[in-house]
Formats: structure tokens, C-alpha cells, sequence
């Protein structure tokens, strides 16, 4: 008998789903009957979600085996009530490598010095500042999860010295790991460029507050490819407006999009980038949830799980 | 005895190379009078040489076993009639490895659009474009020498499509290598995104010329941290002008620095860098010359010895 699957992912994207999912179906050698609406939840055993999606309530579902996300993030919906199945985010190759991408590219625009060439384009012949070599740059990642430590390893190989940061003390080589609230003020201090990789949980909530801040270099950079509210909104803006912190690259906020009359939007050291550090790709995406389905089928225990004790 | 060594470098560094040029003897082992002028140049033995230093003429110096330039390119004093020495030409790890950050920097910068967010803080929220992965982006890189493999070798690590050309056939792991005029054609044709590593030479120049450009995927961007003459500079503006290539980051120029009211500094699709991409670092470059006095001593052959045949 084919294995019942309902998509209930983000609006709108069915139609390339229906596709990618099918073919990765396929690949795995499954019978399954994918659809995107069903009269008989009962029989549903396994929910491709998006918060944003049709499901709200998962009570009807009563043969539920997973909930096979396609958000990597989980604190939207952690507190639903109703979802009581094995809940697995999504761990996307394709999310990533655009991630790592986001990192590396911003990273070097710093490194470099890059906004002044392309804002600065008058003329003036400045050829007496020569940027340190990426050997001599620290770059601190806050999170050493799948995209924390993707975005490590790559700034690593191309020659920055590596700092990083996560709740559990890791073990990377070449890459210099701390942990607790002392190895944060630690990974802080040397961090020119830091990058906020974090989940978002109540723990890691403001994560950068004025106190954090502080202890960054001057003239430290930012990148939050994470979310909106590990940063201290005011607290940063009040740390650019003194040039303690020399730029920001921000892309998750608290509310998104980014009001228009937002402080960030006109900020001269602030870009906004809107959300697009990462994002799912449909192809890569399908994949991982055709092997958690295989797995499920085959009693094997499922990839990426929440644990929703711990928050994350 | 000690090996007699002249420094001839660039005007004002010889404070820096004072210093390094002495703990790079001293590490080496060498005992070396090292030296900033002579009263008896049939003394001299080597040279350390740049183009725009004090040494023009090379006939009063009867004893030179080689000189030892700081300077990676060569083409300034290939017409030096007097320099019959063996001539060295500078290959400095520091050098390789600021090269290899501008090129990733400048090609990560167009890879992932960076210049649309820092011009167009415009409050409005585009997160519809996402750029695709590296691994489905090529860059094209022409001359596979020390500079340009280095450049190769990082982009492909992190991920693109690296295609190379060079005079002679290279092979090297995970590149596809070209030669010739038409693997010129067929890289270029590939390119989304060109870097010009080629040495200057007869045969070098206008390398990019209109007939070659139109060969460039339409949209596409170009890199120049190589030599200015490489480029046909007005085949270039009516490329720019045309649309079919997308913007144009140049490092290096028939003149520099760059005149005030040369087209590049006001078209809005050039950046203009100030012959940054690389700077010889003297405490690298110094161990390089300093190898180089002992292989002499020592009968060895000399490193990053310059063809004077072949043009390079």
C-alpha cells in the first residue's frame, strides 16, 4: 500500500514541489501517494509543513508518523500544542551552500573594504590602504550548528583565523571553539567580523545586547544571517551611531519585512538585506524529506529531529 | 667573506626592507652586506631591484650573480639592454594570497549581487531574486601561472565552476584547462565571470578586444587585477555602454594612477581600484630573495627566473 503524504508547505509553491518531491519519491524507490489537500486526515502519515502553510491544527491527523519540515528555523512554530509527532526541520544542502555563500561573500566585502571602492568612485587615487591578510583577520561565529559550522569551515579554508561559539562546547579543527557565557565574551573580544548563526530560542533571545557589544573591537562588523531577535535592536543602533560598531549587514528582523520608516533602512552603516542569506531550494530540499519518509517506512530514526525539551 | 647584496627597491622602502631583508639573511644562515649604496659596484653581487628604484644602468656592476626584483610583473624592464644578469622576477606568498582575496572578494561580491543592497537602501523589500549556487556559476580565469591557479583553486574550493586559459596547456584537478586561440573562444564563452591574471607581453595585450568580449555570455562581469593593457579599454566602454557585459571591477591601468577624468572613474558600471588587489609584503618577499642569495651560493638554480626569450 503507498505511504499517505499531504504537502502543507509554504503558499504557493505546490506547484514546484509537486515535481521536485515526486522525482525524489521516485529516487528513493517509494510508493507514496502525495497530496496537497486530503477529506480523510485519519489516513495521513506524513505532513510536509510550513508554518505559513494550510496546517494549523495537527488533532485530526491521528496516524501521523513525522512532520517533515521545510523551514530550517523551529521557534514559529514550537508551541503548538497540537503537534505531538516527531517533528523534523529541514537540513537542506542547497540552504547550506547559499548560506555559506551569503557568509563568505560579506565576509570578504569587510575583509576588503569593498564599500568604499563603490561608493567612493571620485577619482582620488587611495592606494595607501592595503587590507591585512585574511591570516591576520579573526571571524567569530556564534553558532556552530549545520550553517555555523559550514560558514567556519569555508571562512577557515580560505585563510581567516576562526573563532566560534555554541551552547555545547564543540571540537572542530583549526577552528577555535568556545561555550558558556565566559567563552562568548572571550569569542567576542577577538571577533573584527562576527557572524550571528544562532538558533532562535529564548535563551539565545538578544544575544547581542549592549553588554555583548561592547565587547567586540572597535570598528567590529556584523553579519546576522540568523534571526531578527538575537540582536538588541537599540543596542546595536546606539553602538553604529558610536562607531564602536563599524557596519552592519542585517538580514532577519524582527518583523519582515523590514517596515519601510524602519532606523535600519536609513542607517549609513546598516545594510539590509531581505532574507535571502538563505532559502530552501525545492530540489535539494525534496531530497532530505524523501529519505526521512524512506527512513520512517524502514523503522530507522529520522534526520534532523527538534527536540522540543531543549528548545531546539 | 660576506655576499655582497645592494638594495635598489622602490623609493622609501628601504626602512622596511632594512629589517626584514636582515632576519630573512640571519634565518637562512647567510652572511650577507646587505647594503643601500656603493662606492665600488664591481663588488656587488646581487641585486634586490625595482623598476622605479636607483638602478637604471647595469653595466658598472662586472660581478652580478643576479638581481632580485620585488615586483611580480617584469614587463617594465624586459627593454633594459644593460640587464644581462640572471633576473628573478618577485613571487611572494603574501602577494599570491592578496591576490587570491580580491579575486574572491570582487567575484563573491558579483556572484551574490552585493552592490543592488549596498546602492538600494530604498526601503523597499526584493527578496525575489535569489542569486543561484556557486556550483552552478562559472568563472572563467585567463593565465594559470602562480596568481592566476591560486585564484583558480580558491574559487573552485568554494564551490564554483572554474574554467582556466593559458598559453600553454595546464592540467590541474577539477579545472577545465584551455590553450590556444580557440580554447580562448571556448572559455570565454563560458565565463559569467572573467579574471584577468595574464602577464604583460606582445602577445598578451588587448587580449580582451571587441571581437573576444562579444564571445562573453551577455551579462557578464569582469575582473582585472592582471596588467591594463590586457584590455581594449574602448572595446570595453562600448561593452559596458551595449549592456553585454553587466559592470566591470579594474584594478590596473595603462596609466596609473588612473587620470581624474578617465571614462572608468565616471561610468557607472566600472569600479575602479587603486592597484591594490596585491602588494608584495616585505617580510614575505624577503624570505623569497633571501632563498634565492643562498641557491646562488650554494650553486643551486635560481627560483622564478625570467625567460628573456620567451617574453616571461
Amino acid at each position: 500500500m503507498s505511504t499517505k503524504v499531504l504537502f502543507a508547505g509554504s503558499p504557493g509553491s505546490w506547484p514546484v514541489y509537486k515535481n521536485t518531491l515526486s522525482e525524489s519519491f521516485d529516487r528513493t524507490g517509494l510508493d507514496v501517494d502525495l497530496m496537497a489537500e486530503t477529506s480523510d486526515p485519519t489516513a495521513v502519515e506524513y505532513i510536509v509543513y510550513a508554518p505559513n502553510g494550510l496546517v494549523k491544527d495537527f488533532t485530526p491527523f491521528t496516524k501521523l508518523k513525522a512532520v517533515l519540515s521545510t523551514w530550517a528555523g523551529v521557534e514559529s512554530f514550537q508551541n503548538n500544542a497540537t503537534l505531538t509527532a516527531p517533528l523534523a526541520r529541514m537540513v537542506d544542502r542547497g540552504l547550506s551552500e547559499g548560506m555559506r555563500e551569503w557568509v563568505l561573500a560579506h565576509t570578504m566585502r569587510y575583509h576588503m573594504g569593498i564599500d568604499l571602492h563603490i561608493l567612493g568612485q571620485d577619482g582620488i587615487w587611495r592606494n595607501d590602504i592595503v587590507p591585512p591578510l585574511a591570516r591576520n583577520r579573526t571571524v567569530g561565529i556564534l553558532g556552530l550548528g549545520e550553517l555555523g559550522l559550514g560558514a567556519a569551515r569555508v571562512l577557515q579554508e580560505v585563510g581567516f583565523r576562526v573563532c566560534g561559539w555554541s551552547r555545547r562546547q564543540k571540537s572542530e579543527p583549526r577552528i577555535e571553539c568556545f561555550s558558556g557565557s565566559d567563552g562568548l565574551v572571550e569569542t567576542l573580544k577577538q571577533s573584527e567580523i562576527v557572524v550571528l548563526l544562532l538558533p532562535l530560542t529564548s535563551a539565545t533571545e538578544n544575544t547581542l545586547n549592549a553588554e555583548m557589544l561592547a565587547h567586540l573591537p572597535k570598528g567590529a562588523f556584523i553579519l546576522n544571517p540568523g534571526r531578527g531577535p538575537l540582536i538588541d535592536d537599540e543596542a546595536l543602533l546606539a553602538a553604529l551611531d558610536s562607531g564602536h560598531v563599524a557596519h552592519a549587514t542585517l538580514d532577519v528582523f524582527r518583523i519582515e519585512p523590514l517596515p519601510v520608516d524602519h532606523a535600519y533602512w536609513a542607517h549609513p552603516n546598516v545594510t539590509v538585506t531581505p532574507h535571502i542569506a538563505s532559502d530552501t531550494r525545492a530540489d535539494t530540499a525534496s531530497d532530505t524529506i524523501a529519505e526521512n519518509v524512506r527512513r520512517g517506512e524502514a523503522g530507522l530514526p529520522f534526520l534532523h529531529l527538534v527536540d522540543r525539551k531543549e528548545d531546539y
